[in-house]
């Protein structure tokens, strides 16, 4: 098998999703990650069509990346206007990468019937913007829209596309299932056609409306396209783009072509799931190679199979795709499991004791009320903590109080009306008890505010904790605003960080409890080093 | 191509899904729907193997089906019992299917390595456990564990299993790539192979641990199997078994196999959701074919493409599944986009004129500040209406304040907290100003209940209107508890469902305007219809 280039487009064709709106940032931190996975080229967006994909593309120049090419993306001329002052040609020359990706038509019926143009104008259409994006120096990959829709209405037009584009310099000709609907074996015949009347290098970029975008990539490298083009997760409009998170794998591991090292291989699930974090969405469990349920076994015949022969009832070695077995654990090990976990957080359970059980228990009352631990470690090493006689919390709270109004201003300062975020706490610390207030920019950072300040007389080296990120998830989603909220902080001190959890069915007390925990927790850890008293 | 046969294993293999637990009850519910929407074979459990699935089959016999024959589902018999004394072939016979389907091994190293004995003794295991059942009158499927895994690794020894039960009766052997990593040029490889070596009718059970469990069915049928198994969403344990919603439409409207009647393929949309509700699952709307997603249209160009013709952005008919298209309005949205979907919602906006370039420039003002209408259509028609200069609100909100407050109880009380939520605000109806408040389960609730409490003097069917749904998104992670915020609001009057969108730094002014969106929307309605003015 010849080597096959990997292309990533989840920053523009997978950024389609219904429900995903990726910020400037989290593409370029997206980006990185993409590189370092060793992706060949990252599509970075459309320049020119919206405000994001110029700016993404001014400052994805300062990535440097070490493996990957960026990618500018657009479409061919518009119909109407010359191609030197075409708008959309012009802002892919002014991204400047070094390799664009151009979008045209290759189906008959799309040409009349969309366009409304002539058969023959879409072919100069093609050739010009090809030969346009060319003669300015760059390298120039186009995407045959409709490709397999068209190549089934009207095999020669279709192909005469494909000639177009070639002809006129284009570095590699994009086959596209855009609808999705395409089977693998017609995949597989257009493009044993495609490469009787052309030499140009092919690619393929699928859609899964028929859940056959994996298996229409596969077919097509077998068949002789040398680029692939998909996204992270498959994520995508309607059904979602080709899946790379289960392309590369297959590539690799079942037909033996090295697109990427196997370092980056074992990286592959910790790609998706940041991802995924970065989108907003939980990992979808069942997904293939990445997802937390791909390599699970229920008690019973797999599992004893399992403990005979790994391979047994296991497609591949999970470790390779850096994922892992999973299996599903009884009750009764729970048990097993707080022991194990204590003793890798350095906290000592007697293993025959009560302890264990009781801490059990009690993670499974605070569960029951929402609490969730999985994501929270430095909540549960706290409940670990709290669970011996001999812990003496850093401080405790008392009271709170949240205020958020909005008052429209006098009329002298225009319309706009104003937002006043404010809390007052009461924590004790010692035989002290402090209480004081502050704003906010909004209600929990208020809390925050006002929180650090109490602590901030006793526990000065308290400005380097930083919250990094806040998560609040709605359990219980149809009883409306008087749900169960569970709110997940992450803080820094700038080299570590650490996770904490609250739940209540106020949003503002759930947030308040993972606050705490977190201030605790970062206390409790200076405290350990002789740092605090 | 030759009539294929349907078998639905959701009830069985489909159970095994982390998380889903089906009660006899809902398996009874499931079955009568399947044989409704015309599945020749359901597979309703192992009976014997739990009390559950044996009482399934003492209740199935009542369903009375009009398409579908029950299956009863076990294994080949232990290799130290008998065949006559075998519990397990023993509680098949007495389920009292006409059909009874068992698994047996075609892979020589499980035989050796998990079942440990030897090959020869799996031949004639398979040869005595399907010879009895067909002594006792039964049609007997015998599912070929591993065949594929089987197959690669000693093809003459998969061959053998695969003879061996066609020549002891078995009407059908049904290939299983139970490690669900198998591509589909190997699955056609093999079952040539098959078909060359015997002459017993063949049948497909594919998984997806590859993503390519429906192309492996498809090519599977392709290459001449007459049965495919499967489950309703792909249920099944890992990452599921292949999808019967997926493979069925592929199967009828592009392989023209006419497996089903037209209108039972046109039920299938609702059965994927009926059968999701009672797994309780939320329906994943990127599902191929049945999704709320499959047929949504995003982008500016795709939308322009399908105002013009119909097929042109959609690879089959949505009705011919049951499910319909849907466009989605957002900032990769174009003018179409923004008619398209005023059209559908009975706003009248001039198509050359400049007020659908204004709502689009709006709209695009709104999401980059974190407002997103894709998934709030009740905000967007209140957008569309308010650039109407016609519209009248029917409240304007002023001011409001949120107080949240936490205090110890006195100590007579116990050492509980008490918290407190409380609301004022203030709108304007017509001339009047109200100024009121409310306490509520959390500030949401409370703010809720103070702006319900304001309006209803006015509007006192607003009584009726309920929020079903909150959800919280934060934007920008990475900014800790002063990120944006976005509230998405499902509202419902008991018949109908709107949602809205709010978006703020702050969470409880967020949560304000998709509230006061969601009373706009509703009285707005109310309107129209004359019943407020």
């Amino acid at each position: 098998m010849p080597q096959v280039q990997l292309y990533d487009t989840t920053l523009r064709d997978g950024a389609q999703q219904e429900g995903i709106s990726f910020s400037v940032a989290d593409k370029l931190k997206i980006a990185k990650r993409l590189d370092e996975l060793g992706m060949h080229f990252i599509e970075g967006g459309w320049p020119g069509a919206n405000p994001k994909d110029t700016e993404f593309f001014i400052k994805a120049h300062d990535l440097n990346f070490k493996h990957s090419v960026l990618v500018a993306f657009g479409s061919t001329k518009h119909p109407d206007s010359k191609v030197d002052k075409d708008a959309n040609l012009r802002a892919l020359v002014e991204a400047r990468a070094k390799v664009v990706t151009i979008v045209g038509k290759s189906w008959g019926l799309q040409v009349t019937q969309i366009l409304e143009i002539s058969l023959e104008d879409n072919l100069s259409i093609i050739s010009e913007s090809v030969g346009y994006l060319k003669s300015k120096g760059l390298t120039v990959f186009f995407d045959a829209e409709h490709f397999f829709d068209g190549y089934k209405a009207n095999p020669d037009y279709a192909l005469q596309t494909i000639e177009a584009a070639s002809k006129s310099g284009a570095d590699c000709v994009v086959l596209c299932d855009t609808n999705g609907g395409a089977l693998p074996s017609e995949v597989a015949t257009a493009i044993e056609a495609v490469r009787r009347a052309t030499a140009v290098p092919l690619g393929i970029h699928a859609h899964n409306d028929a859940e056959l975008a994996v298996a229409n990539s596969l077919t097509a490298v077998q068949a002789g396209v040398v680029q692939v083009q998909g996204t992270i997760n498959g994520y995508g409009e309607r059904c979602g783009n080709a899946n790379l998170c289960s392309i590369i794998p297959a590539l690799k591991l079942k037909l033996g072509i090295d697109c990427i090292s196997d370092e980056q291989l074992a990286k592959l699930t910790e790609v998706s799931h940041y991802v995924d974090e970065l989108a907003n969405l939980a990992p979808a469990s069942h997904l293939p190679y990445v997802g937390a349920s791909a390599f699970s076994h229920k008690a019973g015949l797999h599992v004893s199979g399992l403990m005979k022969w790994e391979e047994s009832y296991q497609h591949i070695n999970p470790e390779l795709v850096g994922n892992r077995p999973k299996v599903v654990v009884s009750e009764l090990s729970g048990k097993g499991n707080i022991i194990y976990k204590a003793r890798e957080l350095g906290v000592a359970l007697p293993p025959k004791g009560k302890q264990a059980r009781q801490i059990l228990e009690q993670i499974k009352l605070l569960e029951s009320r929402g609490f969730q631990y999985e994501g929270a470690d430095a909540s549960f090493e706290l409940l670990l903590h709290r669970a011996q006689p001999e812990y003496k919390p850093p401080f405790e709270l008392i009271d709170f109080m949240v205020l958020v109004e909005r008052h429209r201003r006098l009329p002298a300062h225009g319309s706009e009306s104003e937002l006043l975020s404010e809390a007052t706490v009461k924590v004790k610390i010692g035989d002290r008890v402090i209480h004081t207030a502050a704003e906010g920019n909004g209600p929990v950072n208020a809390l925050d505010q006002a929180l650090r300040k109490a602590l901030l007389e006793f526990y000065p080296d308290l400005t380097e904790v930083e919250l990094v990120d806040y998560k609040v998830r709605i359990l219980e989603e149809s009883a409306g605003t008087a749900s169960q909220v569970r709110v997940l902080i992450e803080s820094s001190n700038g080299q570590e960080q650490w996770r904490t959890v609250g739940s209540s069915t106020n949003i503002i007390e759930a947030s308040w409890l993972a606050l705490a925990d977190s201030m605790e927790y970062w206390l409790m850890r200076q405290r350990e080093t002789g740092k605090v008293i």
